[in-house]
């Protein structure tokens, strides 16, 4: 079954993408996806009713249209269209309006835009960032006693990207620390490390997508052998073991499943951006 | 108006976190927030139902639940609570039912998950990571035929966490090329950069926030004066428009809101992670 489908929205349209993903999820449909932000003028609304409608007109088939616009007069104009039309906020707000009892107060669509009352969070997203660059990839152990999580793991096992995920997500500062080739004749953990155990959390990955992984960037290497793949990994679960290192095999996860699952090990309360 | 906000989901909670967020913002309520991921058995279910009418009864007031389960006996504990609860996915999920005519399959809520089907879209997700990474801050200026998107700007305008967020979420090659003091007397787009112009995007800034932010990194400094920042931005805005280079100012805008606008500036379609 295939739809063109839309997210619309005033703002950047990712709430509308990710509501709307999870609710197509559930149905066999192939999607043709069309992201539309910044939809904030009845100009710009009449264009995208206008492609809409030639959709429609052309396919014979409704497109179907997630949105989240603010001003009632865009937003008229998109539900006039011919698409299959659901505004993904309202239909919590009238629920939530009784249970509250105030009137919904919809000045500005901006769930992901930045406004004063959210500046300093703002602020300490980005220098999350920049702590968890300055301490990618075991490049600083200095200051680790500002963050407030120290990944482990070998190459290529996801350190980087999930580091980096729970910095821009999470607004949490995380450095990560890789164990090489060299490593591995006497395993250990390093002595800048100890003191931190409690913020240590190791990765691990199966051999054979390691070994993949690796292959893409070394081919032929002893580093994306098979039986390095699987000696390197046999030797840091050992030493996760050893040190009682919470740890995850991130071979099915995704990085946002691998970070989430990684503050709610450490107890961690998430901070949302 | 203060109120216990719960976000709970058998995933990673983020789809409940992004639109009861949304919902909230139009509601004067000052908002407590669990995020609550995997809660995928009745016996974590239990537990979180306890949470919610133990906060009920000491505060007699309660708790917003905003939820997204598929098991039905697992949802069920959650709905059984003396909060007020809100499936998050299932109010879209009836009128689109009767749209495409075809019942719902709820299989797994992996919205924000790795699944066979999208494996390949995640490797280049993190094939952008790495790129980003390699090309940030005019480290390399090789291979630039493979970036996407190459930003541009003076110093902390906002490249950085840009250009992360751009191939993070977006799945975007991102590059970027900082002007720095020393280019300022005879500031030129570099020969490397010349044959991508149309790959160009130019990041400013206020010279205020500008002169803040760098504060922050170097108090009192040549570097984080306000006429530095003065003369910095409005050189790089000149040589912009010389250039014909589409340029944004960054600071009012959060980096969901910049990256947005980059890839609506180039027509690019966004892929969702």
């Amino acid at each position: 079954m295939e739809r063109s489908v839309f997210y619309i929205s005033d703002g950047t349209a990712i709430t509308a993408e990710v509501l709307g993903h999870a609710v197509l999820s559930q149905f066999p449909v192939k999607a043709t996806i069309f992201s539309l932000p910044f939809v904030e003028t009845e100009g710009r609304a009449r264009g995208v009713c206008q492609q809409i409608n030639d959709i429609y007109e052309k396919t014979g088939v409704r497109p179907l249209v997630f949105y989240s616009i603010i001003a009632a007069d865009v937003r008229q104009i998109i539900n006039s269209s011919e698409g299959f039309c659901q505004d993904i906020v309202q239909a919590l707000v009238g629920p939530l309006q009784n249970e509250l009892g105030v009137d919904p107060m919809p000045v500005a669509n901006r769930t992901h835009g930045l406004t004063e009352s959210n500046l300093g969070k703002y602020d300490a997203r980005i220098a999350a960032i920049d702590y968890t660059l300055a301490h990618d990839d075991g490049i600083s152990l200095r200051n680790l006693d500002q963050a407030q999580v120290i990944l482990l793991g070998v190459s290529r096992c996801g350190k980087t990207p999930t580091s980096l995920y729970l910095a821009m997500q999470f607004g949490v500062r995380a450095a990560n620390y890789p164990f090489t080739a060299d490593d591995m004749d006497n395993i250990q953990l390093p002595a800048a490390l100890k003191p931190f155990q409690h913020k240590l959390f190791g990765l691990t990955i199966n051999p054979e997508r390691l070994a993949a992984i690796r292959e893409e960037r070394r081919e032929n290497s002893r580093y994306a052998s098979l039986r390095q793949c699987r000696m390197e990994v046999a030797e840091v679960e050992a030493l996760y073991r050893k040190n009682q290192i919470h740890y995850l095999n991130s071979t099915n996860y995704s990085v946002e499943e691998i970070s989430t699952k990684i503050l709610d090990s450490f107890g961690m309360s998430r901070r949302l951006f």
